[in-house]
Formats: C-alpha cells, structure tokens, sequence
C-alpha cells in the first residue's frame, strides 16, 4: 500500500487542464503497489488511475512501459491504456515527478486464485504474448539470469539466519541453474510481463478481465513468464501456515498451463526446460525478498514480503525433472 | 492512510450477497481515514465505500453514527449515505469486523482551503447543524472538556521535550478556559461533527460538496463545532515552514464564519464564547495528538500528528478577547 507524494490542489488542477478530461470529481490514493503512489481519479469523462513515478522506476524506462500498455490496448487487450494529454503526450511531470494518467480497469485481483481463474490467467498470459509479438520495444531482463549470481554473493549469511541450511539449499539450486543455461538459450524470446502475480491480474468472477502494472516487463523468453505465473499462482498454504511449508496445487498448475497452452502451445524446448525456467524465476523472487528484508528496518511503512515463501518454491522446483511435474 | 484488514474473495462474495448491489467490478483499498478499513467498491448498481471499522471505533458507538448518516441522507445533505442489506440493517458483519457499505460522494478534499471554500465549509457546517436539529440520537462528547485535564495529568514533562515552556503554556491556557466555563455551559446544543477537518469536506471547485467521516461527531455546543473548523482550516503557515509557526489567516477565518452566519447567525453568547471555545478545540485537538506523539513508537506505519500544530493555535487563542479577534 502506498501513496508517497501528496499532490496539491493547484499542481493537480494545473496537471489536468493539459488533458481534455475536465476538472476532479473524486481524487482519492489507493492502496495498491509498492513502487508508485497511486490516485483513483474521477472526471466526467470517466474513471482513471493517476500514477506518480518514485525514484524506484527509472525514468529513462517509463517511454517504454507506456508505449508497451498502448500497444496492447491498440490491440484491444484489456489493459490501462496511457491517456493522451493536449500535446499528444502520455508521460507528463507531477509535483516533480514522472506521471501518467490511464483508464480505469473493472475487477478485483483474487486473494487466493481458484484453478478456474489460473486457467483463465494462463490463457490471457498466452494472449499477452501473442499481442505483443509485433511489439517493436525492447528492455533487457534487469532481474535475469546473469544478475542472480551478483544479488546472492556475500547473502549467504543473511539466508542462514532465516533458515539453516538454507546457504547451501540455494547453491545447489544455482549449479542447477547453470547446467540447464544450455536449454534456455534458444527459446522463444518475446516482451513478457515478469511480475503477473495474482495482485497484478483483474478477474470478474472466474474470466480474467485484464492485467496491471507492467513495470518489470521485459524482452525474455516468453516461457518464463508462464514460470512466474506457475510460482505465483499454483503455490498455497496447505495444512500448514508456515511460510517454508507452501505446496504446489497440482490442479491449479496444470489448469494455468492448459489455459496458456490452449491459445499457444508451448514448443517441445521449452516444455523441456519448464523446470529450470520455474527454479530460476522463484530464485529470482527469492533474492529480490531476501535483499529486502535483510535491508528493510523494522516497522518500515511497507513491510518486505518473506523469502521463505520462495525458498520453499525452490526445494520444490529442484526436485522437479519434467513439465509433468507441474502437470504439463 | 490505512488498510488495516484484507477481505478475501470468498468474504467479500458472501458479504454482497447479502445486499441487492450485485458482484464487484472493482475493489480497491484507498489510503484514506486513519482509524478504520476503508475499499473503493464498485458494482453494476454503482460506487460505493466500504468500510471495516477497526478496534479504536467503540461498536456501541456504531448504529449512532450510522443513524445520524441516515438522518442527514434523508434531509438531502450531502453525506455518504448508508446502503441496507436485503434484511434492513446497514451494519452488518465482514472478516470478523463490524462494517457497512455507503454511497459514494464526488468531491475533493482541499489540502489547502480558499478563503471561498472557507465560506462555502461554514455554510456547509451551518446547514449541517440545522438539518440535524431533529436528529434524535444523543453522543456524549468522550473528548469534551472534562477530559481534558485527564488527559493533560502526567504529561507536563512530554510537553516540555518538545518544546521547552510548553507545559506552563498549556498550564496558563486551562486557567483561561476554566475561567470562561460560566459562558460556554448554556451555549445552543446539537450534534455536531467535532472532526470537520479539511480531510473530512469534499469540494467541486470552491463549493462545499459534502462531509464525511463522523466518527467523533456528538451532541454538543453547536459554536464549539465551528471553534473546530476555525482551528482546522483557518490556521496555516506564514513565512516559516515550522510548525510552532501556524498563523491565522484573517480572511479565511472571517469567510468561515460568515458563510456559517449566513445560515445560522450566531447568538449572543455564542459570539461571547468564541475565544473560549477554539482555546478549548484546540486544547482537545493538541492533548489527543500529544498522546499519540508520545505513544507511537519511531516508524509506525501511521506517523503521528504533530502536536506543535496545536500549540501553536493555543498560544494564540490566548491572546484573542472577543469574536473580532476572528473577524467575526
């Protein structure tokens, strides 16, 4: 939950009237990311989301994620679209700060996904894809492979004090990692999402209605992002609350698969290299929540999520040796 | 801002099911109140909030509030209006917390009011006060007067490491408002709102659109409502950017009490009263955020008030003999 920059009556007035929206009708902060403040904002023309850009996002990065949402929408994927202001712009400044303003998405993303909706996910990630198959931008994977290695040298402390044994758990994982690089190589590359968690996807009732935050999107190979979707959807609590006792739901799994495989069919590599592209995008999150919560103080105003969430994600994931494993 | 409670899927559903709104299409936690749970909820019916009242709200306290917003609903005053379930009762029961849908109300809250919006509030508070004349339900201010030194025993010293003076400050200031009770005993009662702070009033442009937020309003002198307004909106910074520096800026102060005149012109003795009563508003306002300054502990999710803000507004009370030290 966030809103960081309080935006003045005169700043958001003087914003406005470089759109054709019409004056504020409701202009309320909204829980919801953790990189950006939020407002929900109301016109006569409609709803909208007001995004202002913290120091987290790099600026030089914002042209890109604004043109991606464009394409999609131009291509009637369900999405925010960027609202155009008067210049013809979508990316203006707010109270010192990058901002944009989008359309306002129904649905509600779902606490805890039922296998219907991992189905429904799957298919409208595999329709992401393919939408974004003619989509001329590129950004490298900050988050990839080759940045792992770095984000866990000198970490190994900091996971033994979470968890002993957890050290040498994560380096059996990387020699993993590294002996499947030869797989992974030549798979279908694309633009991918990267972080469609369950927060990050709108659903009316079981449909999926459309996908946010696209601030990690990137140029990947597009089987890893149904890997992230696998680790973020397809993971529960079972009897037990214990973040380091997570299991995997068979039939949530293999319905999210189905669903992507049903609008595209996952090529025989990368059915083969499934459970390496899982193992390294729960590594990913995994290095990412441990560096966060070894540098966030106590009581901070957003709390880090617990990376043993995902270090359960990773024992699973190494004792996998197939796509059917995950029911593929 | 403040979403202390999530909602699940399955809970929401079954909430809504008790109402005639329809699914969510939209169900967003906005960082708004600080006391309570509150979600932006849209269904096919419309817009709505729905809030989940937290441990700090008494739930005996509930059906008053809830009345009372009902009361000014049906006289048309611009309030979020309470929504029955199917069985007839707006206060109903989610994730274990009282909670209760209300209409949606268009409007902004000003971060820095007009001298016109200052005019247009006390109108609004005016209009208030009479359209609950005939309202039957009865409050007990918790924070009225004889709370005050109950709250101040003890917390001389608190009062002295922020500012040194303070505690004979606030020490002077009680001789003052003991000295004017005789006045303020037979003032014109009702209820009233008690909290109308910026936050709290919604505006299009420079007219009042509505109030919300009525979680300490009771039945009380109707002049010590609009000595709450005068210290809410009326004071500001100067020059200085700190907070022992608020001034009262003249023309804003006037406007509120004119526009509140213009609706219900003050007695006699209310006009009297006055000084005494924004003396004690602010004392009940700095006592309350003094505690919570020296409760909260370093980086709580929920940064305290200053209390200073309120000091401030004290020192200069003091100094003020008569209505026209307001513009009155």
């Amino acid at each position: 939950m966030a809103v960081y920059t309080q935006v003045s009556d005169e700043a958001l007035a003087g914003f406005l009237a470089g759109y054709d929206l019409g004056e504020a009708l409701a202009f309320k902060g909204i829980a919801e990311g953790v990189e950006n403040s939020n407002y929900y904002l109301e016109t006569r023309k409609g709803r909208y989301i007001l995004t202002l850009f913290e120091k987290r996002v790099n600026a030089a990065d914002l042209p890109y994620f604004i043109g991606l949402k464009q394409h999609l929408s131009s291509k009637g994927y369900p999405c925010p679209e960027p609202v155009m202001g008067l210049d013809g712009q979508a990316l203006r400044t707010l109270e010192d700060r990058p901002a944009v303003i989008v359309t306002f998405l129904d649905g509600l993303s779902p606490r805890r996904p039922t296998a219907k909706q991992c189905r429904s996910l799957g298919e409208g990630l595999a329709r992401m894809h393919l939408a974004l198959a003619d989509f001329k931008g590129h950004r490298e994977n900050a988050l990839g492979p080759s940045s792992w290695r770095r984000m866990w040298d000198g970490r190994g402390a900091d996971a033994e004090a979470i968890q002993p044994g957890l050290e040498a758990e994560v380096n059996a994982c990387f020699e993993r990692i590294n002996a499947a690089r030869a797989f992974s190589a030549n798979l279908p590359r694309g633009t991918i999402h990267a972080d469609l968690f369950p927060d990050n996807a709108f659903f009316l009732g079981e449909a999926f209605s459309g996908a946010i935050d696209f601030y990690f999107a990137c140029t990947d190979a597009l089987a890893y992002d149904l890997a992230v979707c696998l680790n973020s959807w397809a993971f529960e609590e079972g009897n037990a609350t214990d973040a380091s006792r997570l299991e995997y739901n068979f039939s949530k799994g293999s319905a999210l698969i189905a669903g992507y495989q049903s609008v595209r069919p996952l090529e025989a590599a990368e059915r083969e290299a499934l459970p390496a592209l899982c193992l390294g995008s729960a590594m990913r999150f995994f290095l990412t929540r441990l560096s966060d919560w070894s540098s966030t103080p106590a009581g901070a105003l957003v709390k880090p999520k617990n990376p043993l969430e995902y270090a359960a994600r990773l024992a699973f994931h190494r004792k996998i040796e197939s796509a059917e494993g995950y029911g593929a």
